[in-house]
């Protein structure tokens, strides 16, 4: 049997693609193929190679045409026909990525799997808009959720554990469950007025931000038309994105933003 | 009055160079001064031009001799003398890194400060360990917390919040206070045989791993002599760390090891 190839898992990061890693921008410029989604910038994919073999495995929101299943049959047939693969992911691998599930049904197949760590959204998200994760006197730690539920599914986590003031509480994928998820928390103890920042489409040029409240947030953002994918900041340390230094000019250019952002923050 | 210069609050990522996004690799390469700490590796401070000032800013475990007051001090001064300054954290300024104490410093005294991100040492753990933060029925999300205290002073954390199965707990600067924090968790719930791979000085050519659990990762990290900087990955999603294809060897030839780490963890 020939020898299979090597599977690299390696994180795209946020979008823009000078915050990839130099050994991730080595990869995925020296890759024999590439299997992407939709998660991984136009502009990072200009860096793959001419004639690398390109695979889009996309899951589109509310419509998964292609499944994990399916996602890891095409990386082992790709391991098959090519010595260097790159399986990019946005952000990090292995933070919401799944990149675990692919990695251990290549393993059992016998394909040497590597992992690249990437910029993972939240840290993106927080070092443009001059948010630290953790700050002394207002978040002792951070942690990252997922908001993302099938259809109706009841959202399944640990609210009373989530509801924690002094951690900072950051939300992939949370813009549909956003009204659920803000009624949970606030249920579960977090004051409403706790601060929210939004960032759509972090890092790349059609990046949003909209600072609010959690108690707003929902219908904030559903009026300043924010789309996924938009990531959630929760807790005291988002307040400081309005430092004038740091903050970013509400995106009132954006495509598809119809009132300032900032005229809605505080409507 | 002169121009002051612009602070970059760079990520410098785990230790491997390799690790540093390309953006943080060209600031280091054309910045005027650098100011740095202990974490930063010797492989990227070698990145720094022969022409740059460089200032050692670290606070050395147990005597902070050089105080986060002294260091914002240490900062304006670069950015009075300096064009592009860059201030160079260990993983990421904003995890941690108490750069949002300096951003805030900086940009009260007229400093414009922009932050770059970095691999911050919960994703490089995990992606040279093979252990994903987030896992399809083992956790549904990842939090970060620093078991960091000064002398014997309490542990302030939500013990009830972090005591979490479904969570992978990941805890930065925690070996000193690993035995008051296992209690802790065990004493809320957590059970004690869920799993913990310690990594020291994780991608940089002295890192060394361990596989243990929460009742006995304090004794087992003691008799195998591990020393800061000691991350610590705790649940479920630990236990994949033994998959062959991704785990590491035991590092029985680290320098301060005295067993083979394989045969503690199994003792």
């Amino acid at each position: 049997m020939r020898k299979l190839g090597t599977v690299h898992l390696v994180g795209a990061g946020p979008g823009d693609p000078d915050l990839l890693t130099l050994k991730a921008a080595r990869l995925i410029e020296t890759a024999d193929a590439v299997a992407y989604d939709r998660l991984v910038s136009d502009a990072v994919m200009e860096m793959v190679p001419a004639g690398a073999e390109q695979v889009f495995v996309g899951k589109e929101s509310g419509c998964h045409h292609c499944s994990q299943d399916r996602i890891n049959t095409i990386l082992l047939e790709l391991a098959r026909r090519h010595g260097t693969v790159v399986r990019l992911k946005g952000g990090d691998p292995f933070v919401f990525g799944r990149g675990g599930e692919e990695a251990e049904f290549l393993a059992r197949h016998g394909v040497e799997v590597r992992v690249t760590p990437g910029i993972t959204s939240a840290a993106a998200c927080g070092a443009i808009a001059g948010v630290p994760l953790t700050h002394r006197g207002l978040a002792t730690g951070v942690r990252f959720v997922t908001g993302h539920a099938k259809g109706d599914a009841p959202l399944d986590l640990n609210w009373k554990s989530l509801a924690d003031p002094d951690t900072t509480l950051v939300v992939y994928m949370g813009l549909a469950t956003l009204p659920r998820l803000s009624a949970h928390l606030i249920g579960h103890g977090l004051p409403s007025d706790t601060p929210v920042l939004a960032v759509q489409n972090g890092t790349t040029p059609r990046e949003r931000r909209l600072l609010t409240t959690l108690g707003e947030a929902a219908v904030s953002l559903a009026l300043a038309r924010f789309r996924p994918p938009t990531l959630l900041i929760i807790g005291r340390v988002a307040a400081l994105a309005d430092a004038p230094e740091l903050v970013a000019e509400a995106e009132a250019a954006a495509p598809d933003a119809a009132p300032p952002a900032v005229a809605l923050a505080h409507a």
